[in-house]
């Protein structure tokens, strides 16, 4: 898959042609977990506000698989999706930018941006196979070294739905003291067995693709890769989104009348993998589901009760009702093993996907979070000052596309 | 994939060779729904118990997706799979072969023996691409004239769980004179738009693997076939079967020590996978998905209430609590819709598989049901004659191995 594919799916970009509203922080070498280290890390982020002179304001906001750093603003100028959180972050919003310094980082593994497998490793190839395995905690330890170059001690709140909220909950279980508050939202405190079963079938989809060619598919000279595996995985994911009963009130057992007759739930999943395999890299979805696999806040910590028991952030754990990928027990662990916590179920036909819904409950919830303090109590307030390397975090930020209430489903 | 192959997957035999305790009837051309005609069908089968004179207890086992006409026995001698249902069917159990005459045909489009992609057309080459679109009312046809051919006029039981159900339940709606005790496990009136989803995403997986060929791999050189994207669907398919409980309590998200440290779910999934590539024809895979993704009782017979109302035979219906690929609701919905009917709840922690775990509630609600009623009540009795080109069907029983407690994971 090269620049020039028909499918292109890699965000390596350089700084220098940045796609959309995107700024780079090159951090140098990362130790990962497995004891490797990762050389030339840059992450991608996107920022909205302004950063108070004592960066007591900031708000890290965390996506999840498929997601990426465009929280908010339109899908064009390189920016493959809408805004994800258009609802939740603005002026005015719960997460008001006129008051908090919102950045978003591509997570580390990711496509847009941040270091990846379709990255060009120090030899000038692209990492392809030869990327090394990242943890979540790994993917916390690069937004660590990116906050620390940005002048961010700490954070005001930090907030992820799905993968992002095992971000989240990893970034306040490692580093209490940088947490001030805490939302996970349909998340958990470990992957299950079940959603490791439904990765396992993802991934043999995608590595079981002749395209896939052992992860060194992007220099392929027709631009081929393991699009169609990709796009199975897609599917099964998409479905595990959403609830049998929301399909079955949209699709029913319904066929289109033309030209092929698919039944229309087909068509629609069909859409859906389509859509991805054109703006998200293969390699990039065995990274990251392998980092959500391995996600468990309790390893080496004496199990998930005592890592959870880490906490000092006062926390909003959100669950979705009709979550068959996170069920809602997952969520009641976290809330239950944080002292400071609160849990809040919100009501959805959309299973999983319900935390990207537009949400009148998820957003009071938020506010009120956030209402409860004000800024950052810690007295780690450091000096304001972008590091080498990095842009300047302060852009303010553009008045983005209204708020849409349509549902976005690529969580 | 040839004979030949490695990995064989058709059971296109032809009855001077065929494997195990399978018998064979010609049916000549069947007349599908679609207004094909597919010449020189075959259905295989195994028998148990002898037919009596008037034809009056003969009783019909429908198999679900992956499994066939091997209600009991042990694997071997050709037979991939130890019965099915080997704790149900047999002397002194609830479908008592002293007293019942047992006959399990394998479905149209399988790949046990009966008709189906892998077998040859009439010019000699295998249908591969060119099998046609065969639905739940074509199988239910073409038992119908076995069981003419084998001078079966009627059933005292026609009885199924999964895809089996859903046959049962057409043969109760097609041919309510023929059927005077009905038993639906874990099954439904319609395709789900959810089940549909799932299809999809398996359909997806076979239909992108290079291997695939467009259906046509029969005769590739090197015995290479769809495998690999047969083993995903398999995946997927068999998540779909259990439950996230139950795989947790199982496995949780440990890994294995050696060799690979693959989790155990993952390498519990793939070992399914690779059992299942060995013994199943993907094209068949795909022929009995789309059978089942068709499946609604209610298609040109005024809706499914209608299409309900035509049963008249004794019915028990019959959901498992935790079954999260044809949920409660599917099998209330039948239950409600039939005059005489049962319902029951099998509690497990098993999921959809659950109709294959030996259940003694589920024993004693069969033995209820065929208590009920000694022997066919119609008064369309025939006289026993095997229709030339078929086998004698009263061949006596073998004991079969014993009772197996181990739940069997293949529906």
């Amino acid at each position: 898959m090269s620049a020039s594919s028909p499918l292109p799916v890699s965000g390596a970009w350089r700084p220098g042609d940045a796609p959309g509203r995107r700024r780079f922080c090159d951090l140098g070498d990362l130790l990962l977990e497995s004891g490797i280290t990762l050389p030339e890390v840059r992450l991608a982020y996107e920022t909205w506000g302004e950063l108070a002179p004592d960066a007591s304001n900031a708000v890290l906001v965390l996506h999840a698989l498929t997601g990426d750093s465009h929280v908010r603003g339109p899908a064009e100028d390189g920016h493959p999706t809408a805004g994800w959180w258009d609802h939740l972050v603005g002026p005015g919003l719960p997460i008001d930018t006129d008051r908090w310094f919102v950045i978003a980082p591509n997570v580390l593994g990711g496509c847009q941006g941040s270091t990846g497998p379709a990255s060009d490793a120090p030899d000038g190839r692209r990492w392809g196979s030869r990327f090394p395995h990242v943890s979540v905690r790994d993917q916390v330890e690069a937004e660590l070294a990116l906050a620390q170059r940005l002048g961010i001690d700490g954070w005001a709140l930090v907030i992820g739905g799905s993968m992002g909220g095992m971000r989240a909950l990893e970034w306040a279980v490692g580093h209490p003291d940088r947490v001030d508050r805490l939302a996970v939202i349909a998340s958990g405190a470990a992957a299950s067995a079940d959603q490791i079963a439904w990765s396992s079938a993802q991934a043999a989809a995608i590595r079981s693709c002749d395209g896939f060619a052992g992860g060194d598919y992007y220099d392929a000279p027709d631009g081929r890769g393991p699009q169609k595996g990709l796009g199975v995985a897609r599917r099964i994911a998409h479905t595990t989104y959403r609830t049998a009963e929301e399909l079955a009130d949209r699709f029913d057992n319904r066929r289109r009348a033309e030209p092929d007759g698919r039944y229309e739930v087909s068509s629609y999943l069909d859409h859906h993998a389509d859509k991805l395999i054109r703006r998200f890299d293969a390699n990039s979805y065995l990274v990251l589901t392998a980092a959500m696999d391995g996600h468990d806040v309790g390893r080496d910590r004496g199990g998930i009760a005592a890592a959870l028991a880490r906490v000092t952030a006062r926390t909003l754990v959100v669950g979705v009702d009709t979550d068959r990928l996170f069920p809602l027990s997952m969520s009641e662990r976290i809330a239950e093993g944080i002292d400071d916590a609160r849990f809040h179920v919100i009501h959805s036909v959309f299973g999983h996907d319900g935390f990207l819904v537009d949400s009148p409950a998820l957003a009071d919830w938020i506010r009120d979070l956030l209402g409860g303090r004000s800024g950052r109590q810690s007295a780690r307030v450091v000096a304001v000052s972008a590091a080498a390397g990095c842009s300047d975090p302060a852009r303010r930020q553009e008045h983005a596309d209204a708020h849409s209430a349509e549902l976005k489903r690529s969580p």
